[in-house]
């Protein structure tokens, strides 16, 4: 055995964030990067190539040991034709499509005999649930985009009209939205940490809280169990967030994403093992860290473009203010509304964390002026 | 202001660990390495060049907004070079002398009405300290490198003809060593970190404990206070380790190192601001960030080269073991007493923390058979 090699399908923030711990485990990392400028590009090893170009990545992925993913957007057929030349592919097409395909993991979700909202397959025929309902393309959107709410039969026709299949939602009107990350390794060995609080501004994640604060211990068992459950029954190898409503005292699961994830970025200085360095070891099928918190609670806030160009900046002032605050910045050009970076801030008095978090981001988008 | 380009002069492991907060503070962060394949080259931006070689420093420094060193190797001439060109160099070249000669270290020390063992200049004349005493050679040593205990004038005698010009210092029985670590900015900011204990074998630190215990609560303000007054004292920018002898209540300097240093890498995992982000904050004349402990202990190992090769078949067992170790590898080819990596272990009970630190070194370089 020697330090295996590691290939990731994207360039973005969470490759990025990658890095870190495939570089402390010594792992050889790369990355497959549309641009240089990628995020992740940046700062560690990459090729340049097309991700839905079947070549590009089999060339990629045969100089890997295993290779990974950051982003749902990889063709199947591709994910299929590097499984075929038996490089190994964490997670695996046939778990891989429940990130990709929501109707396929409304009907995974049903068979293991989960919570999901009301939902049907609409291709045009009857419709079952009343309105206001969501509507989702089943593939192909993140951070509320191929998402839409449907007041009536007239509008579900039009959007219909435009994408063909969908898949239709209940509309839930639920108190909060949480997310649990799990790991799995296909020696099943699998672990959850504890659930996240999201919270989300015009469809995009805003903020997080980490333990979810207001579910009852209870709850927060319930549905860690259910991430595991849906580990094993979809053979994840890797990281995943299982994304969920909260309604009273009962849960239900919204969406899948099998890789790591933004209600996870707490996990880099909240956890004893980062979702990122889990991802590692999983898909190596090495032991899993420890998921246990470092801390009492752990608030991120996500930085999103806004009226400022320059991040470096309100540093002076941040690292002044809140000493213990952590920056996460992605080397993104600032555009409105890009998630262009996060803070971390880890203590024991949640109004105080979420209050300098909450100050931290609106200096840093330009909300408070200088 | 937009973020500032910093390059570091060396690619060793110092400057791999240095990649990490660089990336996050999206600071531009570059190495200057002698190959492509040194540690920090391995993972981070590069430009080769001999940094004995002015032109090429000064080429590399060229596009920098700071410029900082990982090792005290560089000649002072090149860095006035690179000062002269109006390139900011922290730490500056009158502060780093302090680092590279251990002669002017001990005037400085005696300037500052700080305790050093009895301490002579030696060119052949007259010797005021008893045997045996410890020689060194002013400049040039590190890891126990240039440091000779002496038993006898002819020993002296011998040693001085190879070597010309000696620090001799008296040869102190003392209890434990430490180090605190320090940090400074330009603008005067300034702090340390709990103290260090550092456990040597054979001149090499195997393991470091935080706080260190053993030390009273009135020792360890004694010696932050006195590494706060070394950094004022030589105008320190960046972080600096502060050795130390303790002897009973007393402390004694035993040597700077004016840049990151392996008795601050617990400052990873432990503190909530690590040596290598305070570093970027210090050079880069922002705000310091937090030095607080995020744990009761943090134990670290280093990992010496020994009988084995492979250093990632020990994750197997190690990470099922100690799900909570972190492994932190350099990057470096195995060779039998060669630093390759350290692993960090952070909690309550400092006695399991020992034994499980101690295990993992041990099972890494072979001590213990698999």
């Amino acid at each position: 055995m020697s330090f295996p090699k590691v290939g990731v399908i994207g360039a973005g923030q969470l490759a990025r964030m990658m890095a870190i711990p495939a570089n402390d485990l010594g792992i050889n990392f790369k990355v497959f990067a549309a641009i240089a400028d990628d995020s992740a590009a940046q700062i560690t090893n990459f090729t340049l190539g097309d991700f839905t170009d079947t070549q590009s990545v089999l060339a990629f992925a045969s100089d890997c040991d295993v290779l990974t993913f950051e982003h749902e957007l990889i063709p199947q057929n591709i994910i299929k034709a590097v499984e075929a030349t038996g490089t190994k592919v964490y997670p695996r097409s046939d778990s891989f499509i429940y990130s990709q395909d929501k109707l396929k993991m409304r009907e995974k979700i049903t068979e293991l005999n989960l919570p999901s909202p009301k939902w049907q397959k609409y291709d045009g025929g009857a419709i079952e649930i009343s309105f206001p309902l969501i509507a989702k393309l089943p593939s192909g959107g993140y951070d509320g985009r191929g998402v839409f709410v449907i007041n009536s039969a007239y509008e579900l026709t039009e959007l219909h009209k435009e994408t063909g299949i969908l898949l239709l939602e209940e509309k839930l009107n639920f108190d909060y939205e949480i997310s649990v990350m799990a790991a799995r390794s296909p020696h099943n060995q699998a672990c959850t940490w504890p659930a996240t609080l999201t919270i989300q501004t015009n469809g995009i994640c805003t903020s997080t809280i980490t333990p979810a604060p207001e579910i009852s211990d209870e709850l927060a068992r319930k549905v860690q169990a259910a991430a595991l459950e849906i580990s094993a029954g979809i053979s994840l190898v890797g990281v995943m967030a299982v994304e969920m409503f909260i309604v009273g005292n009962d849960f239900y699961i919204n969406e899948l994403a099998l890789r790591p994830h933004n209600s996870g970025h707490w996990t880099i200085e909240g956890s004893q093992t980062s979702q990122f360095e889990q991802h590692f070891r999983a898909i190596l099928d090495l032991p899993l860290g420890s998921t246990e918190m470092r801390t009492s609670y752990a608030v991120v806030g996500n930085v999103l473009g806004g009226e400022k160009s320059d991040m470096y900046r309100p540093y002076l002032h941040l690292m002044a203010r809140t000493p213990e605050l952590k920056f996460h910045q992605y080397g993104k050009e600032v555009k409105p509304g890009r998630k262009i970076g996060h803070v971390t801030l880890c203590g024991e008095n949640l109004l105080q964390l979420q209050l300098e978090v909450n100050h931290a981001v609106d200096y840093m988008n330009g909300v408070i002026d200088e």
